[in-house]
């Protein structure tokens, strides 16, 4: 269920929200919706999203008021229902959850057990949280929100419109672009794990570079970026990294890449732009990966990737690759009972 | 070591031992124990457990007074020790743990320093540690704990009993059932990775659902459970997330599911009743899971799983097929050898 | 960029480098130095650090002032230049960072808002930061830090000179020996994942045993560590665990050993001393793993492993072997090509 006091746009005619959805109206233009809902739990009012043909079946029972369908669902739904059909559903939904759902309105203000050290200098408009530090040094850009519990490390510089939800800490001399946002517990700038035997025992190396996160960004709950060792880590403009994300000292992780959770990138590895890595998939140290490049769930990059490549498996390899080897796999019992036969015919053959 | 402080219940004889255990005495029944302890670390005093043939070497050597042990290995423990001998091992353990371990009593208090908001409805018996946030709209059922500097979220309800370790998030309008415990860190509610390509950026879509949670239900320190993004992501009753588990937008765990650390299920995955996923397996988003459905260790679900099944790998696939196919390669070298010689002796027998 | 803030050192002539570094100069040994950095990110005046092969090729358009380079790639550099070569170049680099870098002077004090519980004992020298919490019982010892929003849970003991960051949370009872640096958000003594069937539902087991941390241990971010079920879990002497690793109830992890982010360990494994696990690898529960093993990332470790093995893959295998049966499944499509190849041969043979 949506919540109720999340509403805040009122119910729109069809026509209203073929029109903010980019789509267009077939049956009943003049129905009204209140909410969006997925097509197997939309209640009387909602406008049913179907865009995967995995769902259709929860379209006969649906009891919503009328459908957001893709194009290539348009007829999938049942005859005579009301629907408003997009090409782009994903942008489409996105669309009106934003009609209906407006973010909530919040006060600018500095909460009274909020402690600011000196030397800070906060923008307008900002709203810091209960029990949030702010360490020496700190600069906040304008209408950015840090929320209760925070710590905001000394030196570190936060740009405009970033939103720390609560409990995130930022390491000393943390840089923050602007519209980053950051979940609960994700924690940035800690020391990388980087030691080095002396006399017998693993030597701390002073981790003294910086997390630093282009604009953009959203990083996601319980997610940790290391700071640099030598030199910083960094996090290009537009990317998004999902909970519980590892990224290890001096990585530098490309603009608009996107990483599910449970990724975990080894130290000083690079990925290009525009990348994706599903869940539990992790890199070495020290690759270079290239933009665009494709990684499925749990894969293990142990080497340097191309621009471009889909890969998958440990160590990694490319996608369809590693689908051959497995259907070859599959069918070892068979060739081993072809080899048997053949051994039965050939030592017939050779007896004469 | 067991802790002295949290000691409570007093000593017992074996026979008092057997009678809350459900077992019976072997030797002499009026030896006294004082606590259980592990069959390698039991101090004299102690009723040493042994419940795993793996630890069976311990028992010689063992110091402690005597032994909590299985039928199985009622034998396995030295002739003349005095021994409570027990069908359900764990559950025996339990029963006496929870004799000499009762849980320490606690007052119920709101700490000054807790922030409660307008619109919060507390129950009886409350406790609300320091630094507490218990944001507007929030209502908590009766006998419940908030540990220090939990954050609770605009109009999130808890029902009776639960007990928030120190520095739990929930994102607004969670909602918990009665009794849930939920560990250090984890975040309950966070917004969902939905993003969809809106002029080339990846534009993000309002995360509008609820995390709700059924009764019965542990959650692990720093786990976390996404908030849904239509409609909400759902743990049911009786289900146990361990610490780092990953739980996406809208999955659904059915009721008794337990999931092992660092487990990660992707968007919309729904599983069955009474699964298991052992540590670091994961699911691929959309996918329909069956009930009491086993996945050993690292596996790598991509597809759906009918009820019963036990899956391992990456493609997760039966576990037995999975284990023949290792078989087949580890014996690859040897049928290479073999087409080796077959070639040879065709090709001798090809020339006459 | 390193941050000028920490910056504490003066700045050293290549004669003062070496000298720190263990090295010796060649070129201009008056040449000044003020901080160390990348060779693809030093700037003029920074001596460009060089010890991996892989980063040779930036050596060419380095803008810093010299370099501090392995012995092995003294002379990838360009002619001319000037540098510090050394045989161990992460010693070296060590030593500089120290002397660049000293660590940042910190005032002894209980900050007015952190909450002491009854019968604390305090060492001398101590930072206590805002609003941490201190239950009643505990002992830290000479000057040991607590940063803000810790929670030190009811009678844990931490040693002398120990480091908690910001929102770690020590569960009650916890023991840290001497010199214990721990990330945000580390956990250490939730309960373990100890459940046992009664009555048909999940009943917990009261997990009684603590949480042990031997002297120089470092934990990182957002890291969690069971207490013991039944008996401690003990991190030994010297270990370092990355950020989000789990450790479960009443594992023994051995002195000196490494683990990297995302490692889990189940229930009751031990592990040797000096061992190391690459990211995301596991292993199961109630395994003996020996002293100095080396597991390559994402390894999956199913049974108990003898001292100084390596192992890859799921399951775990020794390395060597996995790279061969790697490169047998590789080389199936030829194999499978030979296998027809022979069938119409001595179909010929049969028919001829």
């Amino acid at each position: 269920m949506t919540n109720e006091q999340r509403q805040g746009g009122g119910p729109l005619t069809l026509t209203d929200a073929a029109e903010r959805a980019g789509g267009r109206v077939v049956g009943d233009a003049g129905v009204v919706v209140t909410d969006v809902a997925p097509v197997d739990e939309a209640e009387p009012g909602h406008l049913a999203f179907l865009a995967s043909r995995r769902y259709v079946r929860h379209a006969a029972g649906c009891r919503g008021a009328a459908f957001l369908v893709s194009e290539e669902l348009a007829d999938a739904v049942p005859d005579g229902s009301s629907r408003v059909v997009v090409s782009e559903p994903y942008p489409a939904m996105r669309a009106l959850l934003q009609h209906f759902h407006p973010p909530r309105p919040w006060a600018a203000s500095v909460h009274p057990t909020a402690i600011v050290g000196s030397d800070v200098v906060l923008g307008d408009g900002l709203e810091i949280g209960p029990y949030a530090v702010i360490e020496d040094g700190v600069r906040i850009g304008d209408g950015s929100r840090v929320g209760a519990h925070c710590v905001v490390g000394r030196g570190s510089r936060l740009g405009r419109a970033c939103r720390l939800h609560p409990q995130v800490v930022l390491y000393e001399d943390t840089v923050l672009g602007d519209r980053v946002t950051v979940h609960s517990g994700a924690r940035l700038g800690p020391d990388g794990f980087g030691y080095t035997v002396v006399d017998g025992e693993h030597a701390k190396i002073p981790q003294v570079g910086r997390c630093v996160v282009g604009d953009d960004v959203e990083i996601g709950a319980n997610t940790t970026i290391d700071r640099g060792s030598l030199g910083d880590t960094r996090i290009g403009p537009g990317a998004k990294l999902d909970n519980l994300v590892h990224i290890a000292h001096n990585v530098r992780v490309g603009a608009r890449s996107l990483m599910a959770a449970l990724v975990g990138i080894a130290g000083s590895t690079r990925i290009g732009e525009g990348s994706f890595f599903g869940g539990q998939a992790g890199a070495i140290n020290q690759l270079e990966i290239g933009d665009g490049v494709r990684v499925t769930a749990q894969t293990g990059i142990i080497g340097d990737l191309a621009s471009g490549e889909t890969v998958t498996g440990y160590p990694a390899r490319p996608h369809r690759e590693f689908l051959k080897s497995q259907a070859l796999v599959s069918r070892l019992p068979g060739l081993a009972e072809r080899v048997k036969r053949l051994e039965d015919e050939v030592s017939r053959l050779a007896k004469g």
